[in-house]
């Protein structure tokens, strides 16, 4: 399956995050990252994240798709797609 | 179709793209929006935002479903998608 993770959490626990998705995923821009992953490296992910944030204050979204979705960028592309395909 | 709209601006024109993005669509959490958008609208929205980020600076994705995809949210919701539906 393909993921979009979004992620708003305290900024004591932003780089935390955000090197665990970086294992896992591809960064897209702040806050952002997405991926193809299996079932279980998706359940991995999840139970990853849930033990880096403060379920309390921090918020993750995780979108699940069958596959990569069309995408546009406007602006500049702070991590091109390109890069990893 | 659905949008998923992610955004990475200079603080400037934060709000005002968060300002514009609102009347469209539903505000996630920080720098992300979601919802179900024509055609019209979709072209609408790449538009306006075009005018108001800097594409030298800025970069938004916006990702392009078929439907709304299925979501898991991790913590708090910020702004729950039930309010909308």
């Amino acid at each position: 399956m393909y993921i979009i993770v979004v992620y708003d959490v305290n900024v004591r626990r932003v780089n935390h995050v955000k090197k665990f998705l970086r294992r896992h995923l591809h960064w897209v821009q702040n806050s952002v990252f997405e991926g193809e992953v299996t079932r279980a490296e998706y359940e991995r992910i999840k139970a990853g994240l849930r033990e880096i944030i403060d379920e309390n204050e921090d918020s993750v979204v995780i979108y699940r798709l069958r596959s990569q979705p069309l995408r546009d960028v406007l602006g500049t592309e702070k991590n091109p797609m390109e890069d990893i395909i």
